[in-house]
């Protein structure tokens, strides 16, 4: 494990914290333009915007026993969320109303992508901590699919992941390939995340464009 | 404590994990047959059985410390939930509405049989873990009651626990009388788990059963 | 750190307790006050009673990695809230109805003490703890406004932080003051701590008394 070190009894991995961050920024963007569709006030937005970014990875390092969790002890995480709601509104007042004329489909896109890095983030950072594969895949997809599960809570609605039958799956399914391109084909952690991130966005993707249901059985 | 050893800084104790194992079972059974009478689709319906038959296990780890937890750590829970997913999907599928027709009587029976078997896991993992007698009856409750609360807060409604008065009571009841049984009347836990179990799933059944309800007061 | 020692390896400091235990009474008063204008029973009323004010706490003791966490671990903390649910239910019960008779502004005034006790409980812990900057001001942020989000996720409504414009700003603010005051100008962490909670105090009353609100963009 070339690029981990651990600090502290923490691990240190920078690529990792990249990820997280990007994940962060851009569910804070997908959350801001659902506070803002929402016609919650500037500050709900902002509350909305970091519960909903940092969630999934708040949730992972729970899990993982790291304590506190990184998107609370690095000042970082919150700027992002910030800065990210503040241009959603920046947006949204020069433009015109940015939230009400954004089409879902950006926002939905915004939010695949925030899925798949947040995924990877979750399974890269439990590869790091020595999870077994069972619990790599299962703390991948509560980091991905966390924060909006908060997001819909906070909304006071089903959330997402209940209705939408490729969401958390898509995410399942990525950490499982990350999983196994690591176990079975020998994959460094770098090469097996981007195939496995780029996966889940592409599953994600195709359910939204060609509205891919599973049966309601009633 | 002749059947507990500790690996790792765990606790292992093959009784508790049985109890727990059962619990997840009975409770995803529950969980499933709520999902497909709220109208839910496949997906759904399995997050809801896995969430909502875990849920309460997770939540007694976090408090315990033990990471990661014991339901995400090992795939036989998350098989159980699945397989009981599936188990009253192809009923509902092949006797034509398993979820319309079945009783309420029936899923509160097996929510009753579920919170009986997660409260006496939640005070037994407690007591392994050496806890005080205040925390385990807390952590037995959470543990008996979480996976229910997840569920209501996903379905976005009012939690059972709030209005059902005889819910977390009968697990905070059964708990402390398996307390009082080992520090009192010394009683191995194996057995004071069985009569606390059985009290809790008599308690509950009765007030389901008759009704019994604590007087509103506006 | 005079009035702090660790006993296996958990922060001892009696001023934290008791600021604590106290915000978990003015709390579970505005709880109970709130679950009897919603027309809860006895049983869901002590439920919220207990729920909405050690929740902040749990949070607050799961981030920093305490297990179990103090209010659940302290026979006190319930008991408080038992007792605070007690004295509401009595009231009601003799005054004919103190629930809907009391006004709003009286229940918004005890939410406000409760914020300012709970955020400075959790300051002080995290400086207990040797938190830096960052994770200090979003813990004390977590453990004034978390017994109200779960609060209002019981109720199933949106939580009132996401539409009331300076509640978790109070408590953001206050908790940046204490750690300037710290960390800038040397005062001990008890003066520190009670000028901030008076600050938040006075911020949130004066939010509250002047209805100030953040505009909405749509």
């Amino acid at each position: 494990m070339k690029f981990t070190d651990h600090i502290d009894g923490r691990v240190r991995d920078r690529a990792l914290t990249t990820v997280d961050l990007a994940a962060t920024f851009v569910l804070a963007i997908e959350c801001a333009l659902t506070g803002v569709r929402a016609d919650f006030d500037l500050f709900g937005i902002l509350v909305l915007a970091f519960v909903g970014s940092v969630g999934g990875g708040v949730m992972r390092d729970l899990l993982l026993g790291e304590h506190p969790p990184a998107p609370l002890r690095d000042w970082r995480y919150a700027a992002l969320a910030v800065a990210a709601a503040a241009a959603v509104l920046t947006a949204s007042v020069t433009l015109g109303g940015v939230g009400t004329f954004t089409p879902p489909i950006a926002v939905d896109i915004f939010e695949a992508v925030g899925l798949a890095l947040a995924a990877i983030a979750g399974a890269r950072k439990s590869v790091d901590y020595r999870m077994n594969g069972s619990s790599i895949v299962v703390i991948a997809t509560v980091n991905g699919c966390g924060g909006g599960i908060l997001r819909d809570i906070l909304c006071a609605r089903v959330p997402r992941v209940l209705h939408e039958d490729f969401y958390a799956t898509a995410a399942l399914a990525g950490a499982t390939l990350m999983v196994l391109l690591m176990a079975r084909f020998r994959l460094r952690k770098d090469i097996a995340g981007a195939i496995a991130g780029v996966s889940i966005f592409a599953l994600r993707t195709a359910a939204l464009l060609g509205e891919w249901r599973l049966p309601h059985l009633r």
